[in-house]
């Protein structure tokens, strides 16, 4: 066991930012100062370690940041990483610094970088699932999908009392490129006509089946929420063919957009960051490497990085059913 | 004199919804209970009084709707009424039900349905400015202008979150087809690197030397804001233009859409709301007809429809330098 | 079995509300015309019940509903339902609508209510749990709790501008009569100095211990979150206490208090809510009676109602550990 | 004239911190640095002055502060300014750094400040209005007012939720020591059935009469806003009073605290802060001493400190008559 080498750990964001970021790297940072360590901050990624752009953390580093969205380490895409060469010069610098271990927080590029470097270098890395899309195994909620799910509807809510006012039909692009959790999620909580998804093919005859029994059942607006990497098309596509059918109504298209990534994190996404954060130390600490901590039935797990990145959580048939039943 | 006369009155929203109407809908409705008269709901607008969609409103009609935006008197366009025809069966309607003047709250195309309405059958109506856009002469501050200037700023607030963890350029989209206001306020309250309104032409590149400039202060995140109505084009289109001049910068556009017309009132919007709404009603008591009633330094002023839907609100000079300052 | 009986039920709100209830209620009525069912509101929960205060329920009544806090059922404290004679009472009045099962919502005493009732006249009840203090056995969250958690978090995250614009020392009491589970959760999603709970008691000595260390450890400004039921007191006796042995400091206390209650429910809340709604009477439908739904590990469990409102549910002991490690 | 010789301006916060501080601080050193001038933070108000715990600022310092409550500037109170010696200090240390000109930020407390010391030792400075109160006079609004309103609307709008559920009757205590600006604003945004201001003396008997008189038209839930400072006693002082008129009401009591002072500022509180900020800068440049920056109907107004801090700051006769028509 190499438990006792760890003394210096670098911390880092990748990828897509998410809210609650900031409150997983000071609950890592503060647990490291908990026992003893010397904590790093490695900004802009990947692309910073290659740069070099890594600064010794202190406590007034993490103050303030466990309530502000996006990440005070910032984040960025580094093509260099993805090259040996990129790395290697990654590695040299970590090395200069003394840093012995990592705690990556990010989506499934961020965390297989971690993968690979561990294999390459061995660099033990403890990844955290951070991305608002919900789309890695081995935790049930990732940090950020919760605030995000609460945006979408407080935005959803908004539009709805203009649907209403005007009896409107709204399509309401999410963000989820794969994943359609936020949509079900935004969905059943804004009592959605329908919900569309990228796991699901919807043909435009049954969505305009259905708006038209709830126009029969004189539901006089109507809400459709569509993820934006739906099957079906995009919100604007799926809205231009509904026309088509239902040429009557007065239809709007809303794309949430960037504001899904940004704002406070909710209390759930507080406290699994600073429940994580520890974790993720603790793991290190532990000798639990090329893992990512996550949160199952509320019990901490580790789990491989590689299990966890391989992208096959399923959404919830229950929640799908309920949707159906509470729409009908 | 024809004071003695008013017994009952007809209130209606038209036009697209905004946050305040229904706090609007409320003090007026309160008003005429104040003083004994009877109070109608017109319900969506011009249509629902072509269609008789007209109902006798109690005290229960008005609770707990103040804080709720849209209005539930629903608003909808209607070509009829832009008939001689459709506006006899307006009239024959009002008559059948005895209401004998009008509070009528929406923006210039509606308040301009309430002028020629007078014009024509000679129905007393008291305008209110009820639209976000704060394009309205005659107050200062249109009903919903408010609640969308704050709208906004919460949301750019988030995209900033992801626009600094990323180091990007943001173009961010908000409403206002003729005139800049919630753009100019949004961008000074969000501290945006540049502002563009549909009242003045900013050419491609003069925004590229900024925001260039701005990358020499080290200012690594920008935000531009974009009036829907701008000359320089859709936020889209400038952004797609700044590209070429910038093609390092990591660029995002997000058009906020319909969630600024949504949500519950501001404080603001919901004091001049009520103050409107209580002098719409005392307006027609006094004789004051075919005019908007507004606020003009916190004064109470009674406007000819004629004039404040003329378009020739400007906006403040001094906000536009101000704006240049703080974004140098 | 009487599966096949159940033609009618009727859905009740009873003690404290809780967000979420509007949507609870929103998903059993939807559910139950989805079956073909007639749905009746029972208004002011077991006092309506008594009083007759009944009404068919249609889907307009259940309309824009499911993002309001507070309960459009409203709810009411009932002595009457305490006795025999009032019980009966309530009994003749659900047989004269022919009302053959009830859906009932609220926190142990409502649901205690619901049994005794099943006992005495064996009307098939199933609960929800419907209160923001999480202090029920058979689910991991109550409906409300979640909003709740995020309206203190809300309110901390401003009481945290000013105490450390001034570098004060702010006692703020959460609600919790027996149970620290919003005050864990705002503890940790707050960054608190220490979280003060009816579970556990911590002697003034060691909370001024803690905040002198974190004194010396330059942390200016302190939270201290208080459960209202706390062991040590409210809030403002431990304030006082603590200003004994630290004269110096500046100290402020804020009682939340009901705000914590209403509010637009979050999207777990509404979701829950959602979830539940549906299974309860689906739940009634199978059979299944005198017994609460909840989720488990995000899998709906029917517990008997008597174990439900044992009062046994534990904080998470994993909660407290990292809340000590992130505030030292 | 002196105009040539300001090179070096000193920003500071003093008194209660208010919403929109942060955002006066960066237009002032923004607008410092458009006109090449040295911009110094002096932390923690007099004190700071005193403590000589002055920084030059840069660019970075006044990076994403703008929508931030609080201030980064941090505010104390000095009892030791209010001594000849402390100012002779204060004097001493702002000449060590060559600041030849004050920004000060506060109440009315702190505008005194810094035109006592401009009296003794000819420091040029310019006061702005930052204070939730609005109690000052020489602007319409205060930095922070209209924040501080939407904050305790907010808290009202969730308080009503549950006085609605429980046919409840409320007392929310609002901040206002000596105004009742705030009181009435969230009064007649929050359809209170009363308001009780420090201005006027309301007899218990004329609260109950009310009250009575709203249970016969059937408003079964009553919100009444008590400003802290009100003659009439606090809100549970009136509670308990009231309580012992009409015993069989359900009676709870809300204090909203010190949450009314933090938050995110509002759009209007961003724009009146950046825009004084900005002429508070230009005022020193253009000699304008010893006066306090506001805005008067939206035109920009410089008013000696002596007359600004008077207290005579009148509520708007017209908003109490409004209050009255709209809660009858």
């Amino acid at each position: 066991m190499e438990l006792k080498s760890i003394k210096k750990i670098g911390v880092l964001t990748s990828g897509g930012d998410a809210p609650g970021m900031n409150a997983a790297i000071r609950a890592a940072v503060r647990a490291g100062f908990y026992y003893g360590l010397e904590m790093y901050g490695i900004y802009r990624g990947y692309e910073g370690m290659i740069q070099n752009d890594i600064k010794k953390l202190d406590s007034k580093n993490i103050t303030h940041v466990l309530e502000r969205g996006g990440t005070f380490l910032k984040s960025a895409r580094s093509d260099e990483f993805r090259t040996k060469e990129g790395r290697k010069k990654a590695y040299d610098n970590l090395k200069s610094h003394g840093i012995d271990a990592l705690v990556v927080i990010g989506g499934d590029g961020s965390l297989t970088g971690a993968h690979l470097f561990y294999q390459e270098y061995g660099i033990p890395a403890v990844g955290l699932p951070g991305t608002i899309d919900n789309d890695l195994s081995g935790t049930d909620s990732t940090i950020g999908f919760d605030t995000a799910c609460n945006t979408a509807i407080e935005a959803i809510d908004k539009i709805r009392d203009t649907a209403t006012s005007h009896d409107r039909l709204f399509f309401v692009e999410v963000m989820g490129r794969d994943a359609g959790f936020i949509a079900i999620n935004a969905g059943i909580g804004s009592a959605a006509a329908s919900i569309l998804i990228p796991e699901r093919k919807t043909p435009v005859e049954t969505l305009v089946e259905k708006l038209k029994s709830r126009t029969k059942a004189r539901k006089t607006s109507n809400i459709v929420i569509v993820a934006e990497g739906g099957k079906s098309g995009s919100a604007q596509e799926i809205a231009d063919k509904v026309k088509k059918h239902l040429p009557y109504y007065d239809i709007k298209v809303t794309i949430l957009g960037h504001l899904q990534r940004g704002g406070a994190p909710t209390s759930f996404d507080r406290l699994l960051a600073s429940k994580l954060g520890v974790a993720a130390v603790e793991g290190l600490m532990q000798g639990k490497y090329d893992v990512m901590a996550g949160l199952i039935n509320n019990k901490l797990v580790y789990t491989p990085i590689v299990k966890a990145v391989v992208g096959d959580k399923e959404v919830d048939e229950e929640d799908l059913r309920v949707a159906n039943i509470l729409s009908t």
